[in-house]
């Protein structure tokens, strides 16, 4: 599978939670970055209303979501398994910061069912946990203070799967219809007649006006109608003039 | 200014929040990436104990938090802001996804104190508020729900600062010690002596055994201790074996 569908073969697995907001905060966290399958070794309290407020509109995940005694059965079927870790442990494998690891988790999927697995709030995973897992991974952080909230790093890795999977797509259109060149020398080319009867350019010492204003305009990437506005307004102000001296 | 350094002139700020706990999670989420400086325009309930409770060690970040009355008033000294939004708006400015607008606001800073806007939980930043903003920001999200709460949204961008800011850093160091060649060397001819005189080792047809345990080994980063320990099973096997003989 490639692209957005390979999420689908990707389950988050909690361990041992303790507080049901962060359980509903992960569903929602996943569902936002379109991952669904969550797993739940030993929740604390679940399911718990407090989950549903937090997951907000993704009670579906929670309600899809396989409860499990132990991690191993949670990954039982899996040929892959990330474990987080805030911290380096004795005899564990070599560490993948979030974006490397999630995708090699990525690549992983290919040959299988794939899982992430997070830690309890206060003590994360334990040893004998991260050894059920191929990959650990860490999200890099200030040393001073690395304790993320479970959710939220269950948001940045499901965020770091999603652009592993599928980039982050295209930006949304912009409804703009950029001005042609002539536009832009119709501009200057008006700005420079009503600067020199204004009396503001001075043929003898132009300074370098018209490069900075046609600068300016470079840097703006002037649309079809400011130009027309532009003009406008520049039309307007000869006028003006006009009749004050009269 | 370079590197994290660079974040200190980063100020995040949240307009018209309705959820104390939101903002507490948004100091939190700040703090673990190395920000500090939290702006307020108009909560609905500062200072509140579920900002604190929710801020976990990040209450030093509450505490400095600058409130102001309006978006204006907090950008007044800044030289770029760049506004999150999730949707396209009319007459908007071209929009960055995260990571590109992560990268150009930390760019910004080298000119002077610059700013990250995020909206309100609901209904996001007004026209009005993004208009105050030279760059909108994209988080990629799932198109069917890209509802993020606000502490996770600030979660990912400060991430994202990081990174642009002094990528993820060199990983923990890892206390291994590789095994060298000759040692693998030694381990494989060894497997070949005990294969051979155990029969499993069909000197007429080897077929690709001892290929596919080089292979294996290769893949596997053998260090040196686990080396020795190999051998030292393999000559246990070897006299179990002829014990069983006599």
């Amino acid at each position: 599978m490639n692209g957005i569908a390979a999420l689908s073969r990707i389950r988050v697995v909690l361990c041992r939670p303790s507080h049901p907001g962060n359980i509903g905060a992960a569903a929602r966290a996943m569902k936002t970055m379109g991952l669904h399958r969550l797993y739940l070794v030993s929740p604390r309290s679940f399911p718990d209303d407090e989950a549903v407020a937090r997951a907000s509109g993704a009670r579906d995940v929670l309600e899809r979501a396989v409860l499990c005694s132990s991690l191993s059965v949670a990954l039982a079927d899996t040929v892959f398994a990330a474990g987080m870790s805030a911290r380096r442990r004795d005899l564990s494998l070599p560490f993948s910061w979030a974006r490397e690891g999630a995708a090699t988790l990525l690549a992983s999927q290919a040959h299988g069912e794939v899982a992430l697995v997070f830690g309890n709030e206060t003590a994360g995973l334990s040893n004998e946990e991260l050894a059920l897992c191929q990959l650990p991974i860490m999200i890099p952080a200030n040393a001073d203070y690395a304790s993320l909230n479970l959710g939220a790093a269950v948001q940045i890795m499901c965020y770091e799967l999603r652009l592993a999977a599928a980039g982050p797509g295209p930006l949304p259109a912009e409804a703009v219809t950029p001005a042609q060149a002539t536009d832009i020398e119709g501009l200057l080319a008006h700005l420079e007649r009503a600067a020199l009867a204004s009396g503001f350019l001075d043929p003898a010492q132009p300074k370098r006006l018209m490069l900075r204003l046609r600068r300016l305009f470079a840097r703006s990437r002037l649309e079809r109608e400011e130009v027309s506005i532009l003009r406008g307004l520049l039309t307007s102000f000869e006028k003006k003039k006009i009749r004050r001296k009269t």
